[in-house]
């Protein structure tokens, strides 16, 4: 009888534990799990280990599971915190739920058993989808549009005016944003990540997309489906990401260029051009991985290249003077 | 007769759009636009198109006029929402607008006309200059200074403690921060931007400087007018940058530096020295742009430089052992 | 009688000004300071400026002493604004303060002493230690402890859901994140900086750590006691840092590596491996410091190196084709 699921360090009597890998098996005999589930490669270990035990060829798919019966989501009752704001011309379906000092503006629909978390501000005329769980704290600029089942985590800022200026020679004079900001079904959204509506035009973000905390997206950036944006990344205006694209931590990527689906750029990596689908690319200016490592590891033989180029220099010179004071013995015409 | 400005591909008949290059022409014949504004390069083809258009030699410009006449910035009305709370000694003048539970502290001023936005906090004696907007959700530590019509982005934070610590063998001990933080007019703060006040003395952002989304900027830092910081850079406590400055998105600079009027820094680069003025760094540590595209693109030649290399020695060495082979069969003194 | 501190040029009469550093001798004359704070190795020309003048070995420490006594820390008053919304079952101890706006949830327990700001969300559970301060706006995800006199800054987001998916052939499929979230004694977190929780398990910051703005934490992610974490660095999830760790600011740490203790990470550094107690690292891919900075400058080298390389390879060829013109002119036999 097990409620709960841990690491095998950390698992008591009570607790499932994992062995997704056969590499984590040395911790099994110290464990004191009440039960294992583990891969099929494991299977001849566990039945040694003589706990009970559970096996399967999806280990990850089958934590999702078990963390999920034994941890179900508790959703918010679906109803206005009495310390909530909500103007009287917002719409909010059935089963809504409002948090404290949440406030919703004029023209905001909300669908179906979507929460909206303490201090929220929801902007004027924005839209949540069905399902979709905004934590406290975030903020939607006007006219903002959420898909279905969107989730958005605490601080974030869905919608924010694009950094577009115009120098007249005196001032930056600020061109006005007037574009959309669309995040479609299933997208997720990290803590403090900020997105930016569309100049004109619209900044878009495709079903099912996930992005991690504290990311930048700038205006009219469009983001296909399937995508994944981990930790600070950064992605300048106007810049396409196709289908399955993933960004890792701290990327930077050029404004106006387009990358292509199932695209991967590696963590800190600097995009300045286009990127062909597939292409997995690395480092500043950014460069297809294996070249880049290579080169990176060259780097590190520079200094041992200088020293032997100059060995090479001083050896070709002392040969050529070895040959030159011969010729010019000859030449000279040496008189014995 | 048009009533708004959309790109050539989302025109619709009642809108305008823009062919501010001649590289744009391609997408006139398929758009809808009703008509169309154009740099005086194109008016030939715009002649030949038929539609109603308009050109002019400073598209820019001339967009942004457009954009300000069909999509004019509401102001909120110049109320305190009555789920605001405002300290009894804080001050406000004519027409300031304060959204749903924002938080007005003990002697703050707030200039006429200011609008500050729901659940924004404003610290005690803060200055909210004339016209300024305060979005959402933005924080004003205790005594920050801002000028006129200064806009910050939702969840900015103003003021924050710098980051000042003194180990004396045993922990971090916090060196007090009481310094203060100034922004001057005209000057813009993106979303979730963090600007540390001063340790002692000011933090001051220059007047007409444009700061981007999730920057940050330590104690002490002094940025001069008309600069521009783009997104996700960060700017370690007590550097100067001078006039003009631009800074591309996710730059680094260090503590105790200078940077000089009109200088840029190239987007990740990271800047561990002073930058004169006008110049344009890029890369880790940051050097002048030519020397370092260039030592970048070298950088990608040094696997075959190894190959090189190695080839010339083996060369080398083959000739010198043939030489010394020819050598060593003299000073045997070969007997034939 | 001064009654302030401040730097030599900022400071009025009625301050003191520090010269911890011989260096800053020459802005002595012009500085209106009524006294001065100097190392000893100054003594001399203090003496010699005439201004009452106190010395000391440690200038730091002086100097944290002397802004603690004139500018002690205000602390709010003892109560619970209001406008606050408390829970029926949330717990607060003596002398706590909580601002306007503020939201406790359900069965939150508060010590002793502790400030809770405006607009601050306290999620269900969550336990603050005596004599914390958080700042406005902060947001503590459910069933986050933080230890005694932790600090918070504004817009922090503490015990977000990590970032874990399972992709299924079809969709990014979330993974549960039920882990916790724990900051032990003294730390402090700058302003907006999101620390996530354990996917299972705890996210674990030791004591007296400090962070600044902006950092992103992952899930897992341990930190010993008495780390430096600079801003903006970027940890990703089930990395382990040892004691006494520095992360320059803009640093990036993969996962599931170990950081050994003392190691400091320079700024920018990307690390992909773990990293030996003690060192100091630097680049993408981070490698020992005096490694990097050689290489990096070796590489501006490279473009001289492709240089002498071909000019190494052309003298060569020069040189073996007059050998092997004799060789081939005695090879022929010539007939004359």
């Amino acid at each position: 009888m097990v409620c709960g699921l841990a690491s095998l360090e950390e698992a008591s009597p009570a607790d499932l534990a994992v062995v997704s890998e056969a590499r984590f098996l040395e911790k099994l005999p110290s464990s004191k799990a009440g039960a294992i589930l583990g891969c099929v490669s494991v299977r001849a270990a566990l039945e040694a280990d003589g706990r009970p035990f559970l096996v399967t060829s999806t280990p990850q798919q089958a934590v999702r599971a078990v963390l999920e019966h034994f941890y179900p989501e508790i959703s918010p009752e679906a109803a206005v915190h009495p310390t909530a704001w909500v103007h009287p011309e917002a719409s909010l379906e059935h089963g809504v739920s409002v948090g404290p000092f949440a406030a919703i503006s004029e023209g905001v629909w909300i669908g179906e058993g979507a929460s909206i978390g303490a201090h929220c501000v929801i902007g004027p005329r924005a839209r949540v989808g069905p399902g979709a769980v905004i934590f406290p704290h975030a903020v939607l600029y006007p006219n903002v549009v959420l898909g279905a089942r969107v989730r958005i985590h605490s601080g974030a800022r869905i919608g924010v005016d694009g950094f577009g200026y115009h120098f007249d020679g005196t001032a930056h004079q600020r061109v006005p944003q007037i574009g959309g900001c669309v995040l479609e079904d299933d997208v997720e959204v990290g803590a403090n990540t900020c997105i930016d509506r569309g100049s004109t035009g619209v900044t878009r973000v495709g079903a099912g997309t996930k992005i991690d905390n504290l990311v930048h997206l700038g205006h009219n950036v469009t983001i296909g489906p399937l995508g994944i944006v981990v930790a600070q990344v950064g992605v300048s205006g106007s810049t396409r990401l196709g289908t399955g694209v993933i960004l890792g931590g701290q990327a930077g990527l050029a404004g106006h260029i387009t990358v292509g689906d199932g695209a991967r750029v590696a963590a800190q990596a600097g995009v300045i051009g286009d990127v062909d689908p597939g292409v997995t690319i690395m480092g500043f200016p950014a460069r297809p991985q294996r070249e880049f490592l290579k080169a990176a590891a060259a780097q590190y033989r520079v200094p041992e290249l200088l020293r032997r180029v100059r060995a090479l220099e001083d050896q070709l010179a002392s040969l050529e003077s070895t040959g030159s004071a011969t010729d010019s013995a000859t030449d000279s015409g040496d008189p014995v």
